[in-house]
């Protein structure tokens, strides 16, 4: 017969598999001594069992129920359902993991019409037993048979406006009767049936209750934004009653041993006399600061202060404790790890280093590296009231606040002029670049994480909401529409690129701080780590950004959003639309020097580190005008007859525009396929790297060059490319009459690449993993189509644990990227592995990058401090294991 | 010292890659003591080793080659350039494998103004000597110096016009010796130095021509058609002249043992009297038929033919010789496996069996299974000289002829009416099927091997030319353009979609032809073969047509075509419009009837066989309007403001059209994906298979359908799906009270199904690999943009040795095949496994299956034969290591 039950004095804290977490933190405190009302735990396991039977008990587990009430009886000397001095217990749930407010509580189970009896009598205080009826009915209707909980809040609020009186206190002994009674006719009501009067009925429908709670939505829901499996079970925890409410020398509290928000070292909590804990929890009476407990009760509070103390270093954590002191008497209910914001666990961490209770590495494994990115950017005040309006995707985190505008031009001018400008589209292309960079954010209503805003905005480190459907822009009108709600031009709202909530008005915000504490842990995580960090990185702005955040190189340098600022793209568009290489030579030998400038301060920016640079990427046909755009210009001016001279003009442009148009782009003819095809681009490109870095070396600065092809999939598509940029920087070398080191490697961002990658290796000096387009190839997912089509369903229906755009997958690709670092170390000892999709700044995906031999990650500017602390805590956690 | 240099007396037929084809056939005719002239071979060695030091000869070359003269020297004794009788050799390449036209020879060499006179003085003929030497000139000049042959021809026809003569035979020793001084000034206008009078020099010149040629355009481009690696090399045979142009009694010709064409058992060829080998090649005299020699040489003749049926019997296979007569004595210069055609592969290998000459496994091996696609369909006479209009893709092969048509609507009623009529559009859609059907062939100018027309025109046996971007189509003036050629409305034009070509005017054309010899060949490959063939099929019609041509199952039914019949479409798209499930109700029980009637079809045509039908795999907005069509409609609409109420329709229609559109639909909301959101169409369709399945087994008729769910790259998404088919399975059979066995498996199409392939296998009855959207994804090739766009050049740079999605890519998505076999039958040892994507029919592809472990193999209904053989043909070779 499995054992079902365990006493708390059979557990200890290990155990938290099959006790759940409260249970082995209620048995660890009982084994070293505080004051734990005694109490058993029906383990996770049988909450599995009940699941494999179709919410079924197992067999045996009622009978060891049974048993461990005997057992409890037997230790307080007390009969369940007794009718002079009944055994009440506290039924709560308690999984491994911690899931606060997840799953439901019910107190003073035993209490019976006859019980209740009793219970009056041992107290002395009939006002009491009858509150403690009150409550349980109440609690067991509401947790145990879903009867609305607002039935017996109208209740209770009716009789007190009955009885004149305001506070529950003001109820005598008779009322508290009274509002048994309505509320045993709600239970009879709702259920069909009267209200158990044998104390194990009662109990066994709470285990049930608690069980069934495992898959509430709630707790399923929670349990799929924390990515806590759904196989664990949670465990119950029975335990004898103590009683907050027995008076004025009773009360009841929760208290953390360190402020949770700043970190601040002194006693930070609430309680409240004479109450029981779900009162401080539901927020019913206001609860005092546990300062004035000193005050009320100095024992109380001494003893609780040590108690504190004693749970934090026996636990070598800041502890988040429920307590309840039953008349004057001091009784500890839970203790737990205390959830913390970012810069509180910043800040324990470090001082419980300077404390000397914890060393470094452990300091750097309690810090939740994807929690940072709050410190990172401007968000908006988590206290604040706000109502959402739409919601949308969290394209760039951060938050802003500003005059909605509808055009690039206009954000322009307002935006340099100092006003606090969003930019509201549809979506964005190339053209409206100029209008992003003066204002406060962007909002668009069509585009996935991956789309033109999308991507400019994050690597402006500027907040984006993208993709919002639910708003309707009209942008001849300028407005747009939610619903029934419009926002016009110049309508103030605020956007939560880190949420995707978009909100009317001006919302409270709080800024980023880097504080001193902030420095020491990523210079910890410095000297532990081994894998490199770099960033992602187009101008030299951002360049100074990341490196100012600490990144030792940048992991990849588009090229591509140079071509696309209004001042270029004309050239660009010419010179694509030449379509021979005769005709694309005038153009090319516009943007040669243009090209070298932006390549000389992104590299003198990053002088000292290397810079990998990548070569054109994106189809052509992207840095020209839409077809769409063009037929409705062509029809209007075809249906007007006016300037058939334009119509012509349009006509033939049409034509080039469609020859270049793919079904699939992303499948189509981009990255190393346009070098291939116009090898004079990719020429173009290198020289002009070439001579911004022999300008940069004869100015004595060091340079280190990258020049990474994109989307190979053939060993031969790098061989023939990497030839030109050979051939390019030798002679560049010969004619500058300059020497200089460089390296010439590619992305690995298709399957077929990692499945050659021991052929391509034979042909590049590094890897670096482009995870984005290698998950869009190895699931078959456009992004930009499945983020918005069918993702949220596949999350939803668990078909998918998470977006494998923002988490690699491991289970899969992982497979493909392991494979790749594998055959191409084999085949090139020296080869240098990295990844630069948006996977290097997620916590899991660096530690699996860790794992398989990376030699760096690179991130977005802002999301370097998070990558530092994860690769050290994954060196941390490989070097345990 | 290598040995570069070998004697015929010293090789054997077994080393062709030394010796080249050629020169191991002529060691092996020596050794076995057959009537060859004496000669030494260069090897492919010395050819590679030519390449390797920058197209110099290695070193002890020349020597080896000099002693190999002093050889031949001895054994005829004559002398090399001697005055009196001297020594001349003719000098020939010869690849390991036959490369005929690629290589070019030079005969006569060793002539010199000063051994001329010897051979005239020897052979008592001075007009033979200087009809040698003038040629020698011509062809040494041509082969080794790249002098344009036309020089030589113009001044051979000026010199007859001056004498006043017509045929080269009546020109006199005087004329040709007048022949050799202008040949010679020639000679030395072009090259810049005099003809070089030392025959070492002739010698070693030709050598290195020979060797050359092995890189000239011609070669290469024959290399590449036919697969033959590029690093053989070539050998060099110089040989013994012998003279067929020493008289009346003298003579050459080539002959084969078959007819090449058709098989029949009996000498084939042709010879010239008084002639040299290239005057057969060159078509400069008509030559006469190889029968007429046993009238007019009846001795050579009988000792020919009993050399050739010795060569034949040798060989064990039908040779192609070359032979001269020297004043009446035969001598054999060449022998080879001849070519020929499908029709004559099948009949000589099937004779050659009733023969006793051969085994029927040999016989299998002898044939070409790519080559019998030409039996299949009806083809341009090859005989038949055409004009080349322009060239598309070859995206359904068999030929067409008819008048040139524009739009859907006319194909229909004038195809219906009888008229042949060939569709011509820049692409089609759906819309377009109901002119599809009754033309005789489609040519498009945009779409690659997948793209509409391809694929229905394939599914149809339709021919199509797809792509063909050098058309432009004026569909409002009904006419397209080629260069400057117009080609109007009820013009004739044909197209051959073997090959792609696009010629003016009605051509010859030969009907396929099943003989009893095909028959028997493909009875005995399925004695052989262990994989199975089945076939893709949409209709019963072309069901039925599969079973004709040996098919034993579908293995693959797509649903979507039969979504698209005009008659269905706007059902569909309604369906599709509705939104939500309660929406599309209504319209999928439209549906399911005309569903289940397609399955009763398809599932009776195949009585006895699997037919896996693919639940709906496009993405849906393929079944609405075009974006572009409606954009063009409603601008159109807005600026006449005519029809406020249609244009707000429309308006509407885009709104709909607009959210459903995608940026890359090959990886966007499409297969399973489509289920998982949509469950209720999969359901539909799961019904309507069911119901059909219950009413042919309520009839008698023997069914095994096996539902097939497509795009799977999450084993969630298959569990899922397989759920809601076994559901409606269940159900049917207790509704209908009938018993029927049924499979649900899945296509692995994407490479993250072959890295989780043990997972998705648990809940898989089989795997059928969808090999056109693996290469998509494995490569990050969209097909229909990568045919049109890159694709040619990486074919043509040779980045990529073949279009994989033609020929299997072994090297790279061979591997995840692989990797998804091993493990799918790891986790799953009954998972049946097979392949539908079009290289289900390629030979190297069905070799590939069959190494892996595949079950079956399917393909178009005319490919059926050629895998049939291609299986059996792999069964042979992985037996034999």
């Amino acid at each position: 017969m499995t054992k079902f039950v365990y006493k708390f004095t059979e557990g200890n804290a290990d155990m938290r598999n099959l006790l759940g977490g409260k249970g082995a933190n209620l048995a660890e405190m009982t084994r070293i001594g505080l004051p734990v009302p005694p109490g058993i735990i029906v383990t996770t396991e049988a909450c599995l069992a009940f699941y494999q039977q179709g919410e079924q008990f197992p067999d045996g587990l009622e009978d060891q129920i049974r048993q461990g009430i005997q057992y409890l009886e037997q230790t307080m000397g007390k009969k369940f359902g007794d009718v002079s001095d009944p055994l009440l217990v506290s039924v709560r749930s308690g999984a491994p993991i911690s899931m606060p407010g997840m799953m439901d509580t019910i107190l003073n189970l035993g209490l019976t019409d006859k019980s209740v009896q009793g219970l009056a009598d041992k107290t002395g205080n009939e006002r009491f037993a009858y509150d403690c009826y009150r409550r349980f009915i109440q609690m067991f209707g509401d947790v145990a048979m879903k009867i609305p909980g607002e039935k017996f809040e109208q209740a209770l609020t009716d009789l007190k406006a009955a009885k004149g009186v305001k506070l529950d206190t003001d109820l005598t002994a008779e009322d508290l009767k009274e509002l048994v009674q309505q509320f045993k006719a709600i239970y009879q009501e709702h259920v069909g049936d009267s209200f158990p009067e044998d104390p194990y009925d009662q109990l066994l429908a709470a285990v049930h209750a608690v069980f069934a709670s495992w898959n509430n939505e709630r707790a399923k829901v929670y349990r799929r934004l924390n990515k806590i499996p759904d196989d664990l079970g949670t465990a119950v925890n029975i335990q004898t009653m103590v009683f907050g409410n027995m008076g004025q020398t009773s009360g009841t509290g929760v208290a953390f041993t360190r402020n949770p928000a700043t970190g601040e070292n002194v006693l930070y909590g609430e309680y409240l006399i004479n109450a029981q804990g779900e009162d401080v929890v539901a927020g019913i009476r206001t609860p005092e600061p546990i300062a004035h407990l000193k005050d009320e009760f100095p024992a109380v509070y001494d003893e609780f202060h040590r108690v504190a103390e004693l749970l934090e270093d026996h636990y070598r954590d800041l502890q988040d404790i429920e307590f309840t002191v039953q008349e004057g008497k001091l009784y500890i209910l839970q203790t737990r790890s205390g959830k913390r914001t970012a810069a509180a666990a910043v800040k324990v961490a470090v001082d419980m280093v300077r404390e000397g209770k914890i060393s470094r590495e452990e300091a750097l494994l309690r810090i939740d590296p994807a929690q940072l990115v709050q410190l990172m950017h401007r968000r908006i005040d988590p206290e604040a009231q706000v109502e959402v309006l739409a919601t949308g995707l969290p394209a760039s985190p951060g938050a802003a606040t500003g005059k909605v505008v509808f055009s690039a031009d206009e954000a322009e001018v307002r935006g340099n002029n100092g006003e606090a400008v969003i930019l509201v589209r549809t979506e964005t292309t190339p053209d409206d670049i100029h209008g992003l960079v003066p204002a406060r954010g962007v909002l668009t209503s069509r585009g996935g994480m991956t789309s033109h805003a999308a991507v400019v905005a994050r690597g402006m480190g500027k907040p984006a909401v993208c993709g919002c459907e639910a708003i309707k822009i009209d942008a001849e009108n300028e407005c747009f529409t939610v619903d029934n709600i419009t926002v016009k031009k110049d309508d103030i709202i605020t956007i939560d690129g880190a949420t995707g909530r978009v909100m009317l008005g001006a919302v409270p915000m709080i800024e980023p701080e880097l504080t001193g504490d902030f420095e020491t842990i990523l210079a910890w995580a410095d000297e532990i780590r081994t894998l490199g960090v770099r960033a992602n990185a187009d101008t030299p702005r951002d360049a100074t950004q990341a490196r100012n955040f600490g990144a030792t190189g940048i992991g990849l340098c588009r090229t591509e959003h140079m071509f696309m600022e209004p001042s270029r793209l004309p050239i660009v568009q010419e010179m694509i639309l030449a379509g021979t290489p005769e005709g694309r030579r005038e153009f090319l030998a516009k943007l040669l020097p243009i090209q070298e400038e932006d390549f000389y301060g992104i590299l003198k920016a990053m002088a000292g580190y290397p810079v990998t640079i990548r070569l054109l990427d994106p189809p052509l046909h992207e840095f020209l005008p839409k077809i769409e755009d063009l037929l409705v210009e062509i029809t209007e001016l075809r249906v007007t007859k006016k300037d058939p001279a334009r119509l012509s003009q349009l006509q033939e442009l049409l034509r080039k525009v469609r020859a270049l148009a793919e079904f699939n782009p992303m499948l189509g003819h981009r990255g190393c396929r346009l070098g291939v095809t116009f090898p004079d681009v990719y020429e173009m490109q290198a020289q002009a790297i070439f001579n911004a870095v022999s300008r940069l070396v004869k100015e004595g600065v060091e340079v280190y060059p990258e020049i990474m092809i994109p989307l190979v999939g053939i060993p031969a598509e790098l061989e023939l490319m990497r030839e030109v940029v050979v051939r390019v920087a030798e002679e560049t070398k010969q004619r500058e009459k300059v020497d200089f080191e460089y390296k010439v490697g590619t992305m690995i961002e298709l399957p077929r690449a990692c499945l050659v990658a021991d052929k391509i290796a034979a042909h590049a000096d590094f890897f670096s993993f482009g995870t984005n387009d290698l998950t869009q190839t190895t699931f078959g997912f456009s992004r930009d189509d499945a983020e918005g089509k069918f993702l949220p369903t596949y999350i939803d229906q668990k078909i998918l644990k998470e977006n494998p755009f923002a988490v690699l997958d491991q289970e899969g690709m992982g497979q493909l990227i392991a494979l790749a670092v594998q055959k191409g170390r084999s085949a090139n000892s020296e080869l240098h592995i990295g990844i630069c999709g948006e996977h290097g700044g997620d916590p899991e995906s660096i530690d699996f990058c860790h794992r398989t031999g990376f030699d760096y990650v690179s991130c977005s500017p802002f999301r370097v401090p998070v990558a530092r602390l994860a690769a050290a805590r994954a060196e941390l956690k490989n070097r345990k294991k």
